[in-house]
């Protein structure tokens, strides 16, 4: 079969690879419909994530149909339609237990970083049972592939620890994909205001599209200050890091309103200034979180009813053999103006 | 009257004062009947807290007799005996709403800070229907000094930011009076483990008398191991930062469990580094917080129905005139052991 294979620091390539088989009672076969392609793979290809070793075959998203499974496995058959949580996950270790899915002991991130993942003709998904849903009938399933990471991760690390409510001001940090995820999702809340910070007027025009209230070019390094101008000199209930740098998670540290919330949901390489001198007495909270995909069923739900369309996230459309161009156009966003491509396998 | 002056940065005087009068409806004025000396009164003596000035009379913490009442004052008459919240608050701002009084528009901690404090013979409290606490008839005077600011400090910004639940593993960094209040009121939601941290063996032994199951000296700069090496490598669900410096601070973000709180008591005067490389995916929470004292009439009844004695926090008795002397004491507690004195006035 085809896949797109990580071949170390720099280097990926589209190689023929055999077919995955079951391994594990809990396994199924998953023949792949839909995936995409997560700024995470940008970051492997960087050589940024040590646990993905060369020779992996990347993709943590996608839906697809199910084409053999393992005897322990129970809640699919062949040829049922599923969705491929990015989080696989036993559903029996303590974190499991308690729905922190994303730390399960033998699951977690690891497809497309740990084992082989979906960018592929075939996946094999561990704990199929518990990491796979069913896809309702009629169901848009270039929609869903946004339910496999993109939207549960705005939604959870961004929208529900960021505790956006009902009038709450809400800042996002970053108006690339996760961003737009947030901001789509934190509108099921009806805060009064949110606030999109990006360097990139084009994103910014996206992101009033998409629902944003204001928007700040924090080019001139002054996107605190043009916040708190918004905000009454107060600043934010909750203001979201959707990019994983010091820089951006300063401006979070800078606009939380006492009491306030800043939810991280970047990818960090380096650490960061947390400015305790004066945060100590501010009565707030940061979080962070892998995440768990507990709120898959429930954003289904969402997409089923038209509450959101996350559709509105994809931009680009590739076959499974165009995959090196699906990821030229993806890495070069800023010209593209790419946010999510899909890839039909 | 008698009274605790700063004088500037490592200046402290005893002076006579004008006895204090009513200047708005809402004031009452209070006879001390005793009062402590805090760990912030030591920070304002070595210039570190801008918002008070030379010639403020020190202290926020104290019990009392109501001596006169502003017209507005409708809780209190003269002859009440009080307890004396380090917190004012008005009770009518958004802050004071949502329960956030440490950050009343008018009020928060402004006693012994922005206005003249509780090492007097007499203060005037602001706001005193919702600043002052009736003492129950035959409590222990004494022990409630410690409700006005330590125990209620421990107890939210340790105990109940840092979600202490039943079966789960705490740390707390820091065996001062601070971190030893916070021991106590964990011990309300019957943790599994506590486990305590400091430098000092002698305030150690008395963690152990007052619940610590574990302590750890972190002299040798392996705390973090330690911890590790207690929780089979997993970390603590709560760590608690009761000193406020870069070091300790690391060590919570070394011990803290996936999906575990931070939560910081400390008053820090720089910044620390935030490991987020290694903490963005881990789920984990880390709140700061200025005591809202909102759980002072919970802790009135502990105190009364004895599921806690904070007379044990009590190590020196000092008269008022002898102020001079109990700071002494209290600042060089690694010699004295001092923990809490009380100040008769």
């Amino acid at each position: 079969m085809k896949a797109l294979v990580y071949q170390g620091p720099g280097k990926k390539a589209l190689e023929d690879r055999p077919k995955p088989e079951i391994k594990a009672p809990g396994d199924a076969i998953v023949k792949i419909v839909k995936t995409t392609i997560c700024g995470t793979d940008l970051h492997i290809l960087k050589g940024d994530v040590a646990t993905c070793a060369p020779g992996r075959i990347l993709g943590h998203e996608g839906v697809g149909v199910i084409d053999s499974v393992g005897a322990g496995v129970i809640a699919f058959k062949p040829g049922d339609r599923v969705l491929i949580s990015c989080i696989s996950a036993c559903g029996k270790c303590d974190y499991c237990r308690r729905g922190m899915y994303s730390h399960c002991t033998t699951g977690g991130w690891i497809l497309g970083n740990e084992i082989d993942g979906t960018q592929a003709e075939y996946v094999r998904t561990p704990h199929a049972d518990t990491s796979l849903y069913p896809i309702p009938a009629g169901a848009d399933e270039e929609a869903l592939v946004m339910l496999s990471d993109i939207l549960p991760t705005g939604f959870e690390c961004g929208v529900l620890n960021g505790k956006v409510a009902p009038g709450s001001s809400v800042a996002i940090v970053g108006a690339g994909p996760i961003g737009l995820a947030a901001l789509l999702t934190a509108q099921f809340y009806s805060p009064a205001e949110i606030i999109m910070i990006d360097l990139d007027d084009g994103r910014l025009g996206i992101a009033r599209q998409f629902g944003a209230t204001q928007t700040v070019n924090s080019t001139d390094g002054k996107a605190a200050e043009a916040v708190k101008a918004l905000t009454g000199g107060i600043g934010v209930d909750t203001a979201i890091e959707a990019v994983g740098i010091p820089a951006t998670f300063l401006i979070c540290e800078d606009i939380v309103a006492p009491g306030g919330v800043i939810a991280n949901i970047g990818v960090h390489g380096v650490k960061v200034d947390l400015h305790l001198e004066r945060l100590w007495s501010q009565n707030i909270t940061i979080t962070t979180r892998l995440v768990d995909t507990v709120t898959t069923p429930m954003l289904l739900k969402t997409v089923q009813s038209k509450k959101i369309d996350p559709t509105r996230l994809i931009t680009h459309r590739f076959a499974l053999d165009q995959i090196l161009d699906a990821y030229d156009t993806f890495a070069r966003a800023a010209d593209t103006n790419a946010l999510k491509v899909i890839i039909s396998a």
